[in-house]
Order: C-alpha cells, then structure tokens, then sequence
C-alpha cells in the first residue's frame, strides 16, 4: 500500500540543527517543487543562535514524534543513543524516517529491517554512505543480482584528506590531521575516523545492500591509518604507489563474500587514485558492466543534504530499501579463507608473529624499521591483531586479495633468509 | 495502479539477438532471483546461426507483440523504422518496454512519454545513455530537484577511444577508427560516432530528465571528431590539455540552459581527462554536492545488457519514470545567449567569418594552419556552421561557457592585429 505520492506533502520534523540539518533547511527553501516543509526542529540547546525563526524550534521531542501532521522524521543529530530512540519510535509510529547515522544504522540493522516491515514504513540513508554519492539506491536497485563481484571504497573522507596531504605535500599525519579538523572534515570524535571506525560502519551497510549480508561492525576486520607513519608513505612513494583507506567487499570464487577496511596501496591507473583530499569514491565491479566508478563529496553540510533531499524526493513515489537480496534462495555469507597480500612494517621482529605468513616475498630494513611483503591468511590476520600495536603498519597490495591460493607447509629460503637477518637486527 | 510486483515473473518477447541480446540471453540464465525469462526472440535473418534453441527464435514480430502471457518487450535492433514500430505497438498493447535506441528514444521522446501516460506502461531505456553507467535513473530521482547545475559527459565511447589513441600513442585518426571498428566500439554505421550524432542523441535524451526539456537532437548545436587533425593534438598537447568530445548542458544564471555536442580541451586535474579508450564518464554538478562523476564502460554487449538487466529488475517494484521536471512550474528552456571560449583552426581566413567574434585573444599561424582563439556568442556559432567545412575545427577551452559576457562594440588591436596579419598570410 503507497501511504505517500507526488502530490503528499511532506510535513518533516527534524532532529538536530548542525552544518547538515542547517544545509537542508536552507535547500529546502529553494525547492519548492520538492513539497516539502519543515514543520518543528528538535535541538538540544535552546539557546544557541540559530539562522532560523525562533518558532521552529523545540527541545521537546515528543512535540514532534507525536504530531499527528507530521509525516516525516529526518534524524540529523550526533548522539547515537538519542538517535536510536527518535528512530526506532518514530518508525513505530507509522512515520517516514531519513537518517545520516551510520553508526546506528551498522549497529542496528536488523532491528530497523524488521521495524520497516512490521510498520510498513520507509526508512532511507543514503546520506549515510559517502553522502552525496547515490551509492546505497545503486547497489540497491541497479546491482539488483547476482552479478556483483566487488566493491571498493574510499569511504571516509578526513582519513582521504589526511593520506593525500601526507603522500602528496609530505605534510606529517599529525599536522594533516589538525588541518583536517580545520576544515572541518573530520567527525566531531576524530578517532572514529582516523581509527576506522567510520569507514567500516559504512562497509556494514553496504554489505546489506551489496550481498544481503548483515554483519555488525565490530565483527569485521577493520583497521584505520593510526599506525602508517612517514616510513609507509615514503615505502609507497617509492613504489609509485599512493596509499588510500579502502573498504573493501567481493565476491570469492566460491561465491562467498571477503570484507575488511584496511589501508592499501593504489597504482596510478586505479580510479581510487584519482580520489583526493575529502572526496570520496567507490569503485563497483560487476561480471557484466567491468568496472564503474562513482566519485563526489563525502561529507559536509550540503552534500549530505543532498542526499536527505534525493531521499525526500523518493518518499513522494513510497519508494523503500527492499532488501532483496537478503532473501535470495542462497544469501551470501562472510569468508575468512581467502590470502592476502600485504606490506608490514615493524620495528622488532618479535612483534610480527612471522610464522603465521605463508609466503615472504620480501623484505628490507634500515636502522629504525623493516618492511616486508608476504601472503597470510585472512584468518590468521584477523587473529590476534599483533598488526594493530604500535609500531606496525599493515598495507593491502594492489590485486592482494587472492583466492586460491596454495598455502606451502615448506617455507621457502627467502622466509628463512628473513626471519635469520632480522633476528641478527635485533 | 501497479502491474507488477516481485511475484510477476517478467515474460520476455525480445527483439534482436545481436551482441547485446546475445549477451542478455547469457545473463538471464545466471540471474534466476531476477524471475525474468524470454519465451521468444524476434530476428531478421532467421538462416543466421545463434548460440540458443532455434525454437527460440522466429521472424514473426507479431508473434510477440499479440502474445498476451508476454508482458515485456526488449527492443535490441538495429533498424529505427522497425523499432518504432515494435515500441510503438507494444506500449499501445499494455506492454512495458526496455530499450537502448537511443536514436528512436530521442526522435520521438513527446511521443513515447504521451505513450506511456495514456496506455500506464513503464518504458525504461538506461541502456540508451552511456551503456552501463546508471545515469537517466540518477538524473530522474537523485537529482530531482532545481539545484542541478550541469552535466558535461564523454558520452560516445567509439570517439574518446579514437581520441585516447591520436593525444596518447600519436596514432592518425584514420588508424585509431580502424582499430576502433576492430575492436567493436563503433556503431555499425560509424559515421554516426564521428559526426557527434550519436552523442547528441544522448543529450537529447539526458536534457529530458535534467531538466525537463525535449529537443529535437538536430536542433541542438552539435558536432563530432571528423574535422579534427594532428595539429588539434598537437596544439592540446603543447598547452596540456587531452581533447575530449564532451556532451554539454549546463545552467546560466537565468535559469535557461545551455546545451551542445563539442570537442572540447580538458585539464590534467578533470575528472574527464581519466576518461580513457571506449570508457564513458558524466560529471554532474549540484548546487549542493558539488561535482559528482559517473564512470563505466558506454558500450559492448554485457555493459549494455547491464543496464537492460537493471531495467527488468525495475520493473518488479512496478518503477517507471515520472519526467517529473517536464511537469515543473517553470520548466526550463534552451538559452542561444551565451558566449563560449573557443580556438578555432583553419587554413585560410575566408573561412572564418572572424567579425563574428566578440574578442580575438591570441593566435597563432604556421605554413599549413592557423590557430584562433576567441570568444563568440552562441548563437553566432550555431549560424551557418561554417566551422563544420572540410579544413576547420572548433574546440571548446576548459571553462569555456561564458555566461554573462560583456560584448564589446569595439574590437581591440588584437583583433585588428590577428585580421591584418592573417590577410597577409593568404
């Protein structure tokens, strides 16, 4: 049953009143074919100025979850718990819901699936993945089969903004970071960027609407650029590659899904390369259309509005998330036996458990660290998390996830040559 | 009133099993949670032989256009006057429509949007716009709103892949369209490609659902790549720039649209410029997200099945296309009052009806061809095409729409200097 059409006016309550909430409501002053109207904006803090009348505002929540005129909650505010709560109850009360929250949404997928269904209500985000690009509704309805083979994504664009300052300008990641924040691109909390935080709650949701997958953000393999250091960039920039935060998702040979976010190394003709400062990108690969590649803003006030806008757009023809291919014959499920190929850097040799790599493929070392290269299973990187102490770095090879590879019981003279010389190091 | 659901299998009659129906066929045997199968291919040459059942196959078209169990015709052929017909009928008969014509498309976009109100049928043609690359839909539902700035697309994969070969490999353009047919980007008529009609087709078609308007693609200033040589690559390369031919519309500040068909210079630094081979890519502009760009492959059999394939799906949740901003209270209309950057190239200067320029601001002139740069109102251009005549090519500079240029009476010494001299030359 359609409970709004082109001619439905959308009677909007709005949650927080930040860069983005503020960015919509100046864009939906001039859209007025949108039919769309912000009734009452919620804030927490009445006394702030605000570059509004007066009258729009209320600290009353309730206000809006229970006006019956209200068809249309849009939860733009940064409290997580706060959130769950306007849009769990709102959904509950038969209303439209429009979020920016990653961070719930990851979280809480299953519940908000199953609150869509039992109300028969809409609930849209595409602001929640790389804002202005129209990522979600793609994967949603265009890569609505079985043919997808992967996604890659740079999906966080403070990280980005900080690694092209770093590669490119030589800038250290501290002042990259501080400037970042200047500008104004990183979470109001920097950690849940810098750390991958973000960027993997943004991969959860895109593997429900990529493979049907619902995984919860702490369970997968995540990884963020708090170890790199000038080391890696000068590493890369040596090898002529860049380094770019990737969340990653594709489909293994045996149909089952790998995901991680970890920092990679791009070669000059990937498309990822291109993506700089705070842009983000997402390259999708399917065994039909090869490659394609989708670029924009990521973050900030208007992009993001944008992205609530095109979601308003979409309730005036009831569209909703289907999620479709959560009920294919044969939903997709995450994979930890696949290999990766990827650089290390360490300082002591006993902080890398050496036995665990299949391969080493190569190594190098100066006084105050040593890089090597070599296959490990996904599964003995997920274990453990040596990788994450300081004083590590872990970089994913262009073309490094491998499928089927033959793990060799024997280790090689290279390996041995390594672990003897860097044991001589210490 | 919805005439599908998820639970409607989606019976095909397809007409045409050419590389992209071919390849159509091939997916749809891998994609069964699309529930979607063809119950009869309509061909021409029924001698030919096919990689299917021949009971398949028939030459009967109105076996499949009077079958009442078919509910989707797929229009794949070659022949404008025989898919007029097929679209035509089976949109009258109550059928829905996929197509990727985007000549009968742009031809008789009034007629077949009168079609699909009056019969209520669904016609989907994200095939006809840059193959794989899901730009009609994100254009008619992501960027339903006013704040659509500009759309600038290499939108004809058979002319970027000429390009890249002549400004990368310094091939001739001869031999770069010889490869081009080798390698199968080209249309079966090349000409098409060539001459920009194949691209200005695609504007057509991109201006309805930008922005609303419906012109005839002949009467939209365009061209292709056949008048231009190796000193247009020469002279790109000298100052930095690729050529591209870019399919152009774009906002002024009036509201009115520009709208054109160019080769145009391109930057190091535009998202265009990684746009290589038989690749497609559309930056689109917001007022909101800034620049976003849509990158994939524009042609071949799969990438186009693709986008079909995307179409199916959409018929399931019963999506049609509103053409919601042909229905907009100002809906907008072509502007011929701008002025563009060009350099024109040319042998002599009675080619160059140079009093029509506004400004000459350089130029330059070997034994063999002279190169111009100016600016020139529009609609100055648009009269008399007289830089289509064999020997004279016009190339758009980066930036180069000029939107509220001050037109001077008097012409400058640089003009005098450029006419006086170039006399000379003859």
């Amino acid at each position: 049953m359609s409970i709004y059409n082109q001619q439905t006016k959308l009677t909007i309550g709005l949650f927080g009143f930040g860069v983005v909430g503020e960015s919509l409501y100046k864009v939906l002053a001039c859209t007025p074919t949108l039919n769309a109207q912000i009734k009452k904006v919620c804030i927490r803090h009445p006394h702030k100025k605000r570059n509004a009348p007066a009258d729009l505002f209320t600290t009353d929540v309730a206000l809006l979850l229970t006006d019956p005129e209200i068809n249309v909650i849009i939860e733009l505010i940064d409290d997580p718990v706060a959130a769950y709560y306007i849009v769990t109850t709102a959904l509950s009360g038969g209303k439209a819901v429009v979020s920016a929250n990653k961070k719930l949404i990851a979280e809480n997928m299953q519940e908000l699936i199953a609150l869509q269904q039992q109300y028969n209500v809409p609930f849209l985000y595409e602001a929640a993945c790389c804002a202005s690009i129209p990522v979600i509704r793609n994967l949603e309805e265009y890569y609505d089969n079985e043919l997808l083979q992967g996604i890659s994504g740079i999906v966080n664009g403070s990280t980005n903004y900080i690694l092209t300052k770093v590669t490119e300008e030589r800038t250290s990641f501290i002042t990259a970071l501080q400037q970042a924040q200047t500008e104004g691109f990183a979470e109001s909390d920097p950690s849940l960027d810098v750390n991958g935080i973000d960027a993997v709650n943004k991969l959860s949701i895109l593997l429900t609407h990529a493979y049907g997958i619902i995984a919860s953000p702490s369970d997968l393999l995540h990884t963020g650029i708090q170890n790199l250091d000038e080391n890696d960039a000068r590493f890369a920039a040596e090898k002529g590659y860049s380094i770019k935060l990737v969340a990653t998702a594709c489909k293994l040979q045996d149909g089952t899904i790998a995901a991680f976010v970890l920092p990679q190394f791009v070669g000059k003709t990937s498309q990822l390369a291109t993506v700089r400062n705070e842009y983000n990108g997402v390259v999708i690969e399917s065994s039909l259309a090869d490659q394609q590649f989708f670029y924009g803003k990521g973050a900030g006030g208007f992009p993001t509005a944008s992205a609530v806008l095109s979601d308003l757009s979409a309730l005036h023809y009831n569209y909703r998330y289907e999620y479709k291919k959560l009920n294919y014959q044969q939903p997709a499920s995450l994979s930890g036996d696949f290999y990766l190929k990827v650089c290390i850097r360490f300082k002591s040799i006993h902080q890398v458990p050496h036995k665990k790599f299949d391969i080493i493929l190569g190594w190098s070392s100066n006084s105050h660290h040593c890089h090597v290269t070599g296959i490990i299973r996904f599964s003995n990187l997920a274990e453990g998390y040596w990788w994450k102490q300081p004083g590590v770095s872990v970089i994913l090879y262009p073309g490094g996830i491998i499928d089927n590879y033959q793990a060799q019981n024997d280790h090689d003279d290279e390996y041995y040559d390594f672990v003897e010389q860097l044991a001589e190091v210490e």
